[in-house]
């Protein structure tokens, strides 16, 4: 076998672009991306790396054209771009899969359709529809841009008419918006399919997440909740990949309210949820979601291990990271993604595996923390 | 912290560069290698993969020029252009190790002094020598040319004084042999240490390994062999990597004859033995390498999984692999070298995790058989 005997294309240059290549090297796949900056993470990882805007046709046609099938890494591609190089070359997720999850308006009302549960809510574009929706749902709201929010940017939690109108004044009149009200949660859980180009259908374990300021801080592997709502995540996420025709992750996060499920999002390639699966499971999210693009037969998504967590390191300053600082931790599994710090920004993750996910959670942060003193927190 | 603040340089770009290169990726470590061939397996994964040849003193000069610390990933390299190198960069293990290591007539020598249990043997130079050293041994004997076997060449089993007349005429008149008699072996054993720059040591468990023709066809960890001999081949490995000064892997092979351990052979970079503690370990035998020679903190080496396997692919033909054929098991942790399949050149491996290591064995040889048909056997 030569090692590009199957070339995979990925739209995106950051850090899930990086573990892709990660799990691509074993698989003995030729991997490509087309990165939105020189300074993107992956860039000066491969050979070959190409900067470009994904969103110029002629970009993505010169990009695709030594690619067997092209896969995307964020939500920042257009639909009908996708759709006009779909005639070319073989994209997965197809890009009537991504026009869905690309926007969290287009999310709720495909999953309506579905009967699938969902958080009240409503959809709204423009001031004055977004202060009737936080009058019909009751403040506060919380009111989330349907297309280019992540990592809480894009995510506001309004408290009334008048922070509605600010919100409003700050975005293009068409800007749309999902609004909910800010509901009590009992907690949050997340969990992964992976859906080959056969059809075939994974499930990881279904995870806890908590998260702060609308990101990710961690994850704990398997998540803590009763059988039948574990059963019911792991339904619900086959039951959209299979409705969606996804080929490749996709992972569903939902809501715990009042013992009861509710899916809040959706995303059609591997996800932060995602990243204890590199270790804490026989094939990761990376390795699977690669075998799906490229029609190859998927992996166990089982744990190999008890428990596990991961805690993501997120930067707090500009200073430079302590590597040393995590690495001291023996059972730490440090991945750092290469990126300059910035307050806010996900600058790597901490997997810790363990016969517990409180103890595993308690060293992950700990090994996370001793970065902090050079510039991050957890 | 930039991706790029600590640049790891490795002669050699065989799988082994291309094991390190993955676990460089997480730790945002640069990796730069120094191929001997443009088709060595790791040219083509790395951004600027340098080809020429280690042993010309300019050469490796320029390529060192922009390392951090530079390691090495075979045994083919000169000690004297080693020591030169080490004059202006960080050679890790040192010049003085790598002598020792690439030279099996070295290393029994240099154990000897130590007191570390060895097979009987003879170093023998010349016809004569090789003859007297059988006759001495008792045929027949098993022929090791010192320097550059590798993967069973340079091993001969030879049955008495003819045979060996014939082995001398094939090899030049200073060749250097080990040469032992035809041990019956209770079997075969491994084990990897690491030590830091700072003299801290890591042991891996205590692995079973089996070879056929000199060449490892399979490893199973832990190995099933009582408390007392697990013992004694952590602390020789420990032993000897501390008298040599090790700063890196250091791999240590045995024979358990009657019950009793000696050593076979050492190596002091990540070896073939180690290749399952990618998936079942903490922290694999690539990442604690590099951590070792940038002076980073070594991560914990225990099994996070009851047991594993690995076995080697190794090819039958040059016919392509099927990499279908192996991934269709869905618990084999596939790693496929992108080598060009030659008879008898190893071109991947696939470890399998599980409750016990010969189900996982057992598990293992049936993926690597299914690439089989396609041209390798295992």
């Amino acid at each position: 076998m030569a090692r590009d005997s199957l070339v995979v294309g990925v739209i995106g240059g950051g850090q899930l672009a990086g573990m892709l290549w990660e799990a691509a090297l074993p698989l003995a796949l030729d991997l490509r991306v087309l990165a939105r900056r020189p300074d993107d993470p992956v860039v000066g990882l491969l050979p070959d790396a190409q900067v470009g805007d994904c969103n110029d046709p002629g970009t993505l046609r010169r990009f695709a054209a030594g690619c067997d099938v092209v896969t995307v890494e964020h939500e920042l591609v257009e639909p009908m771009v996708l759709e006009t190089l779909a005639a070319t070359t073989a994209v997965r997720p197809g890009p009537a899969v991504l026009a869905v999850v690309i926007d969290k308006a287009e999310q709720r009302r495909r999953l309506r359709g579905l009967g699938i549960p969902l958080p009240p809510h409503l959809i709204a574009v423009g001031a004055s529809q977004l202060i009737e929706a936080g009058h019909e749902l009751g403040w506060p709201v919380v009111a989330k841009v349907a297309r280019g929010g992540y990592d809480g940017r894009g995510v506001e939690f309004v408290d009334g008419p008048e922070d509605m109108v600010a919100l409003a004044r700050r975005v293009p009149d068409d800007a749309v918006f999902v609004v909910e009200p800010h509901l009590a949660l009992d907690g949050e859980i997340a969990v992964q399919v992976v859906r080959g180009a056969d059809g075939a259908l994974v499930t990881y374990p279904v995870v806890r997440t908590v998260q702060t300021d609308g990101i990710c801080r961690f994850v704990t592997a398997p998540a803590a909740i009763d059988e039948r709502l574990r059963r019911q995540a792991a339904a619900i996420a086959g039951r959209i990949a299979e409705d969606l025709g996804v080929i490749g992750v996709l992972a569903v996060e939902l809501f715990v309210v009042n013992g009861t499920l509710v899916v809040n999002e959706l995303a059609a390639r591997p996800h932060n949820t995602g990243h204890y699966t590199i270790e804490a499971c026989t094939t990761s999210q990376f390795a699977n979601h690669l075998r799906a693009v490229c029609g190859l037969p998927l992996g166990a998504p089982d744990l190999m291990v008890p428990a596990a967590a991961m805690v993501n390191i997120i930067a707090s300053t500009t200073d430079p990271l302590d590597r040393r600082g995590a690495l001291a931790h023996p059972a730490a599994q440090v991945h750092l993604y290469g990126k300059a710090p910035r307050p806010g920004r996900k600058v790597g993750h901490v997997t810790v595996c363990g016969a517990d996910p409180d103890e595993a959670l308690d060293h992950a942060r700990r090994a996370v923390a001793d970065l902090e003193t050079a510039g991050a927190t957890a």
